[in-house]
């Protein structure tokens, strides 16, 4: 059994991430930290958990005992609690759920999150990907920078476009729900103003556009995020104009992108609901072409393969394992 | 013109009234304060008000051209903002839509709100009622403590219970709108925790209770508030057990109590849903009886009659003018 | 006083017809139909009204009394109540709701609504607008076939383009309320498949598009109609690429275009939220531009500017009134 | 591998059932029938369970060949499909969702559900229960009636006090969600009027009652039912008064009841939220005692410990494994 610890496991990735421990075959949860719940049950932050584990939050984690650690802090944090485990010695895999290990370039970090980077030497060794787009983590992976939600579901509905050197223009419109927001209360998720509510927010200059271009290169996109009155997933459009003469077809792009991967659904002719993915660890993409004019739909959880399923499946290959261990019955 | 003031106008309550004062045919806005948003227009709080009226917030009232003002804040806050009033010799009318002036008792009000009432020689000069209740303020009112929300739908619940003398225990479970907890972000309406979600909070402990046992007096109830995940109203069940060979015709007390009551709708035989009066001014109250077991429902907009539009009502009576005006078309 | 009559007014879009005829200083409402509600209250269909009106449902109406008839039915029968209406010999103003009449050219309807048109040589006479982009109606209208919700939303959002002659590739994404759907019960409209759902429908093919064309001529839009999880409302966003290098300002075609309605409330440099237009008549436009690209965001209420409130502009222009009468204070 | 088919798969219930039976060690799913989607896959009707398994629908089953059939028909058709299989001569473990074997007695059988029981000579052989109150279902039981939700709820709320011979008044008020209706559209699932409403039915006369009699016999209760907007779940709260004076303590009758049972939660001096139980087989029951004043709140999954996952614990229990299996990692 892999013996696991989770860093400040007390917000909505963190939750996410201890159930999908507990439910993997291969999996042990020996440890979740959280400073605000110290020597308290996980279930007095996750109620719903009460009944499936006993285990007690603690405020530190003996890291020599454990043999995989996932860090479910905020940016800044994350890069924090990941050099701590390294300059104690932890030989083990980190996870990285934070934003800060996931953008190559130190200058690009700054320029979205504001401030430098606190350890850009790490930057060279943090694999950072999603096994859809970049296949498994190269062998020695020791630290994985996990992708963030957005730029999950974006880059999968745009790398096939940049993988078949499409350059005509992509606008993606995509919404997501409350949870992306984390576990404190804030304006944005206050429930009169969420409710019945759709508000754009960060237009053309969301942080996570630093990671589709990393992901789905030269693909000329606009984007617009937005925040719907829901709780749990993102569902989106992007839409372009092949030209009416064009004898392209989407179709082949996605089935040849995605048709061996096991937690991509396709959807010809019709573009997925959010219900469909949400609670699961799949990413649905769907395509609608009429005379040139294309809509690609997708969705995903944005917690599963938004943050925690997606991580598992990472750490699932980087060990060694199937991809969807774990994650499918 | 009634020239008219909302002191803290920023939030739900304030909100309301400003709605209410622009839809009143004798009535005109002539301030309204809030100094997180002084010298910006009204919409910058209350964004859908935008191009109904030009009016900036401002710090302070010029309460010497006003002839009624609101005090739109929460308890504690209230009564200073009252005194200060009082103290610049304001002549007008007063309501204060906070607690501060609704329990008769200082002492009831220290327990109930954990604080020493902060001038309890104001308590005796002000009324506190609902006209279908109390009648009208009398003549001479300077200052009107408007009920609180959940004490306005119990008290229109059981008053008839109270009129006519029933000490027969009365089962009490109600729910509020998360627009209830006001316009601040909380956890209790944190979007991820409300929405999909029931709690029930302060059980036989709500601080209304003191404000029903004025309205209702000797009646033996038991009452669990409840969060519920929407935005606006309280929808209530109130259950007693006549007996199976009791005689009463809880139909009979409904009407007699309120068969004139303009803003009081009867439902017999059913009990009214949420939707009815949900952006509405009026109480919708029905009722079953069944071989002695009774249920009686109610229903309101916590915004409204639970608070500005009750407040419209009283002081329309006040000035003797129709209770509905401004209310009805 | 306006002596008004409403045909097949026990759905959404009659509901909100007899609100806003209540709430109107210059009308009368007269007679309201209903076949499944004959001699029944209005607040049978609609329960919230009880207590505002004590009108009964009737099965016809005896036009020769009114002056202004609202025809509140589905695309077919909104064709045949006009006709018996002028067979009868009305003289008064008459109001289609349905989609009957709004597309000048047959042959178009014949394909958008699958049937041919039942009186064709009417679509001459009838009058289709909104006041924004059309102007009022020309004097001696006696017929007007008010837009469809989505038509009424994206034709102000691409008008100001169209206007400006930009031949630019727009995308629009929007997003409608489960209002929208009307009265009756259906698979898309069932609540545990709207709530928390996002569902792309009728995608490049929505049949309002034929009144957007008529609207904005020459735009060269695609649109992604989308049922989204709320009540009331409908939101967009149109996403155009100008070029990098263009000096158009996008906020001078909106402030040209929209700089005098009183209704439109423009947002330079933020999208409106839905809740700012909700339950209002306005129509809310806001943009952002940054490098060439250039988002358009937009909101209206389906059954207001969408359907009842345009309703009332159209008629209130056509009768010679202010068009805001009885829309804002 | 036991060998699982279910009848009228289509569903709510059926799809839970099949979630369940996938995630279940020790079962195999052989077959599922829907006469409206025979040979299509089973995601047709349930899009989110795509990749999960590859069976299609059919129209009938083998019964032969199977070991464990649950029939999850409304009522009525639920009596059919049993009586079907019995007379093919199926020998293996029968498990009816429907209400038609719950009620011993036919005469109350027909009282509550309107017509004649379809077979009442089988009523004696069905075993109803649930494991936390009639412990598991005796060697050799062959059809299990598996409990009705809002009964699941109030009998284990109410079988401690059953058990204790208390016989104060109680009065229940319970919401359920809009899964609890089915998966077929109806009026009182209508997103417009379900979403942000709250509306009492069958008050003091749900058909559930008959089986709360059987599971907690004395208890005199009164039954306030409502449906709540939202998807998934039931959430409900039981006051009594058991005097100022009294000496019992309502913990030690729900420790004592529920002490050992895995998947019951309890919660002392506090009522669980509804969100607790959503999703998970636990029922959460907690409760405030105050003066002799009483609350037991109360919250199960509609679909699960209300449907699937207590027909699981049964199946489980009578086919000799432990009652968690499949429901506890």
């Amino acid at each position: 059994m892999i013996k696991v610890g989770i860093l400040h496991g007390a917000g909505y990735v963190g939750r996410k991430l201890i159930e999908q421990v507990l439910a993997h075959p291969a999996m042990r949860l020996d440890a979740v930290t959280s400073r605000s719940h110290e020597n308290q049950p996980i279930w007095t932050a996750h109620s719903h958990l009460r009944g499936r584990t006993d285990l007690l939050f603690t405020a530190n984690i003996s890291s020599s005992s454990l043999d995989l650690v996932f860090v479910a802090a905020g940016h800044g944090q994350g890069a924090k609690a990941v050099c701590e485990l390294l300059d104690k010695g932890f030989e083990g895999l980190i996870v990285d759920m934070s934003a800060d290990f996931r953008i190559k370039d130190a200058a690009t970090y700054q320029q979205r999150y504001g401030a430098p980077h606190p350890r850009p030497e790490l930057l060279k060794t943090a694999w950072y990907g999603m096994p859809e787009i970049t296949g498994p983590p190269p062998a020695g992976t020791r630290l994985i920078a996990n992708p963030g939600c957005f730029a999950s579901a974006l880059s999968l509905a745009l790398y096939p476009l940049s993988k078949a050197g499409i350059t005509n223009k992509v606008a993606v419109t995509a919404l997501t729900g409350a949870s992306g927001s984390g576990a404190i209360a804030k304006d944005t998720t206050h429930f009169p103003s969420r409710n019945g509510n759709v508000k754009a927010y960060k237009v053309f200059e969301h942080q996570h556009e630093a990671e589709i271009d990393q992901m789905a290169p030269g693909v000329d996109y606009s984007f617009v995020p937005i925040s719907g009155p829901w709780t749990d997933g993102i569902w989106g459009v992007a839409q372009l104009d092949l030209g009416a003469g064009s004898t392209l077809q989407i179709a082949n792009l996605f089935q040849s992108a995605y048709g061996d991967c096991p937690l991509v659904r396709l959807w010809p002719d019709q573009l997925p609901e959010l219900h469909y993915s949400v609670g699961s660890p799949f990413t649905d993409i769907g395509w609608i072409q009429k005379e040139g004019q294309v809509a690609i739909g997708f969705a995903i959880d944005n917690l599963l393969k938004g943050a925690a399923s997606q991580a598992i499946q990472n750490v699932n290959l980087a060990l060694g394992m199937d991809q969807t261990t774990g994650l499918l019955p």
